[in-house]
């Protein structure tokens, strides 16, 4: 059994290291595996198109707990989201919406059921004492169920659709990665070739097949390993080169 | 059988690898956990408090090992320390002493049996040639008693116990954590709320109970999750709107 | 079985932790190990230097996996060496020669079986689709000829060999830790206590056993971990305070 962790913890202090300790008091088989600890701190959407990008590489039954959770002690509720392949949980603040948003979610529950917590919850680092302990008593015993009571519905964070333009589709960017490659949400096959963009300022970048295709420097569209049309450059830093940020436009033809 | 790591080698080299390598290479089926590697060089108080915190929350029978050893080469002694529920080795420079101020220590050993080491130890890198294998040869025997000749004492750092005053407590910053909050030595429960903080120039800071209870941007005094009081702001970074640095002295009524 | 990944990929984003979702999937018993994704982006010759350094000290039957690839999508092939403990798979550019330099070298194949591959192999991340997977299968059912066809040679980067001088051995810095050490070509025990060194502008730098041999601030030429000679300083930034970097001349007495 896996469970994987997502948190804007980074690793200078012992949080990951910690939640792990406390999986395997619970669950001692369990395999965690850390997809990122480095988003920014309260980065919700981030951490969402981590989860999102990563969770369907991994085996099914995998856990995956996500905290990115600014609302820590608040009345926001704690979930719990299962899938065919799946459960993911974490704080109810869209965290897990992009994850599951091309999924058929089975059950969604608010995790209540203190018997799956430590015996003390802080107000402040409740990935060790309620989310860690959940998935690993989760892992270790396998009812869904006992979490807590069933919800209708959960918190997500809007998944900017690209817009059908009369020539084109307008999309923007949903996530700069650690290389600076700029991702749309324009779905996209890897072995596309179809395509040139558009930026602010009219300026065209060129489609290409890989990183490599352009001269270093020189700046391409190129399909992406999360399926997604990106704006990259050959040994360079595309989101500094053209200004780009989460939320900029882009015209694809 | 878990052994965890906590060093100040960061991740850029692969030096956190190679003694993972070491210890498999040892004992197989040890699961290895890395506290973390992100103390700064040498700082030998952030480690000590990083062991502290996250100890008490791994399975009974794991093994502790840190290096943050400034001292490597030198004369200083390899020290291993049992206490009920774990072991922890370190060199013998304080790195140890907060984890098992307030447990029972069992039994303490200069860790000096050459047959625990890889066959040539360096005077640079003891974290692979003496302490990883010290450890993963004690996963996989399982005698203390053979690491080397039992010791009196062990080196150990100062912790600024809480005085009492005519009104209040003075206590002081003892760590400050990746996302600026600042952590005091004075021991609050979770769930209390009592208190309000004094820093330098009087300046007041209100007690919550989680820092989403104040707005963001706003300071506040909470029960953190290491069971200290600590100085955050909710969303921001404390230790530098606030200047609190590591001693900075702090009243708490 | 143990699976290392050595990469470039940094920890913000979820490529490291997608890697091992598809080792899991493929061969669910693997343990994966990560010897560094620190590695500057692009930077091949740390990549195979961490993976040289590291690799000795994994048990037998380890497999490596290095992915710092700037022609990933291009025609550049994905190679597979075996030598009589380990198997080394990654981009054919130079990556893992280091690693092979000393090792009798058994098998060398082009992978090229896609039934070792993902369903889909996209053109930007190749760790995903094809280097972990195809590890992950090799773990899963051990036949290294079936990866593909055999090569009787593989891209190397140079190992720049010290030079016998008239007087002493002319090296150079290979590698700068993340200390500031600065790690030359010219091989040492560990014990060995014969060395002065002399660095551009004739700076003459003493030799010492251990780094806390001379005051803090000074430097020293060491007998390093990795088995070279290092010039470091006590407690402090070798590089930087001493103007070296990688291809910085370095004289050996």
């Amino acid at each position: 059994m896996i469970i994987t962790l997502t948190t804007d913890f980074g690793l200078r202090d012992a949080f990951v290291g910690t939640m792990k300790g406390v999986i395997l008091e619970i669950a001692p088989t369990v395999q965690t595996v850390d997809l990122t600890h480095g988003i920014a701190a309260g980065d919700v959407r981030s951490g969402a198109f981590a989860l999102m990008t990563a969770a369907p590489f991994f085996p099914s039954g995998t856990i995956h707990v996500a905290v990115i959770d600014p609302g820590v002690g608040s009345a926001r509720r704690a979930l719990a989201i299962s899938t065919p392949r799946a459960v993911f949980i974490g704080p109810d603040n869209g965290l897990l919406s992009w994850a599951v948003r091309q999924e058929n979610v089975l059950e969604i529950r608010s995790i209540e059921n203190s018997s799956f917590f430590l015996p003390r919850v802080s107000s402040t680092f409740q990935g060790r004492d309620l989310f860690a302990p959940a998935a690993a008593n989760l892992a270790a015993k396998g009812r869904f169920s006992e979490l807590g009571p069933e919800l209708g519905s959960f918190q997500r964070i809007t998944w900017p659709e690209p817009i059908h333009l009369k020539e084109g589709w307008k999309t923007e960017i949903i996530h700069v990665d650690v290389y600076g490659n700029a991702i749309t949400t324009f779905p996209v096959e890897p072995a596309t070739a179809l395509h040139s963009v558009m930026l602010a300022g009219n300026m065209r970048i060129p489609f290409a097949r890989f990183y490599g295709a352009v001269a270093p420097g020189h700046q391409l569209a190129v399909g992406g390993s999360s399926g997604f049309l990106e704006i990259a450059v050959n040994q360079g830093h595309a989101a500094d080169q053209l200004s780009l940020r989460v939320g900029s436009e882009v015209v694809v033809f």
